[in-house]
């Protein structure tokens, strides 16, 4: 493929540091949430974040941010609006709220233009909040991201860690760094999670425990950050933060 | 499309009764556990049914169902075994367990050829595992399933809720019947999505409450009818066949 815009991605994303991929091998997981108050807390530690939202199957971020009526500026290119000491980007200011599904290349050519639109200018993180599974999606924005690295969220469903043994194996295969798993909605105190990751030899980077506080706090940031997500979220933070320290000597 | 399969697949499926797709706006909300659940329940109450597998996404129903090492039978095309008292098929026999993801033209391939090999014979109920959401497998299933009905399942979250608008719309646009929403993993009396449902204009079936039980009784069919999900899914076949008596005067 030849697609001009594809090198233009690589000159976007020139000034952002690190660009990490909130993934998960099934929907529902609860990733939207976890890549949102991760975003949310990496500003509040005073980096500069961007939060982009490129699940095509149910964007959500902007549910869950409370975001309503906000644009992105046009100015040689979109320039993402500050939102809540955040740089935020979503697939549904191009796609909008309709139930028109996307087909299977107007999904790729969607993401391959708001990679490509999108000014981010400066930032230390830029956290995607990605397609759930291994689907074209999923393998276009590995093609088209070379800095990203992936943090995958799961629960303690065998379920959905199965999910994750696939998106794993596919993500070693393809050579893409993975920074960690997170457990997400854990009702109790089994360690088979922690153990599975071990074996996929991935870091288990914590749980947060399942707190009905969460789905009161959608669309209300304030709500948010008093939550037990958001708690567990600062440990993640510093977690992803050190490893930057560690990466770059 | 002038695909020679696309009329095979109307002549497999002329002695299956009722095709009742398994769906959700999203994943995650216990979709293949419902279907599983459902199916083996119109069995019991003595139907001839057929379970069906094609959430190519993460395929999960031959894991609740704890199928190992069965295949099906080659005979002028595909005939699926026997398990539990259904006769099962799944994408999974054709994607196999691997990490290499199917692209978008191969899913629908993939979807075609297992519609157009697969013999069903007679059966009252075909019970689909639908990928999830309104990406391009869903669609491709409802142009090539002309009897298709939709049975929407959703959580109580309001992220999960607005997807099922967005499907319900798809599906009214498609002019697809739907049979009715099912609320999974309720946790307690809210009324929301009861009232957002019928705003919907669709049916409203009934609640499943949250039970920790259903995890420990994945792999085990015998549990997993001591659930109280499976004792709902009594009630909801009970819907789905008195809906039959109505639809077929």
């Amino acid at each position: 493929m030849t697609d001009p815009r594809i090198s233009v991605i690589s000159e976007r994303l020139k000034e952002v540091n690190r660009v990490i991929a909130v993934s998960s091998g099934k929907g529902g997981v609860g990733k939207s949430l976890v890549a949102s108050t991760l975003a949310l807390t990496l500003a509040k530690k005073g980096f500069k974040v961007g939060l982009f939202d490129l699940d095509f199957t149910s964007p959500s971020t902007h549910t869950i941010l409370g975001i309503r009526g906000i644009q992105p500026k046009e100015d040689k290119g979109i320039v993402p609006p500050s939102v809540h000491g955040l740089k935020y980007m979503s697939i549904v200011y191009y796609s909008g709220e309709e139930a028109t599904p996307l087909r299977g290349l107007d999904v790729s050519n969607a993401l391959i233009e708001l990679l490509a639109i999108t000014r981010w200018s400066e930032l230390d993180f830029l956290v995607l909040d990605m397609p759930p599974g291994i689907g074209d999606a999923t393998l276009d924005l590995v093609r088209l991201i070379e800095k990203i690295e992936f943090l995958i969220v799961t629960t303690p469903s065998r379920l959905a860690f199965e999910t994750v043994r696939k998106l794993a194996g596919l993500l070693k295969e393809l050579g893409v760094p993975v920074v960690g798993v997170v457990e997400n909605m854990k009702m109790n105190l089994s360690k088979t999670i922690q153990q599975q990751t071990r074996k996929l030899d991935l870091a288990y980077l914590g749980a947060i425990p399942y707190d009905t506080k969460v789905e009161q706090a959608i669309g209300n940031v304030n709500k948010l950050l008093n939550t037990v997500l958001a708690d567990k979220a600062k440990n993640l933070a510093t977690k992803i933060v050190s490893k930057l320290c560690i990466n770059k000597p």
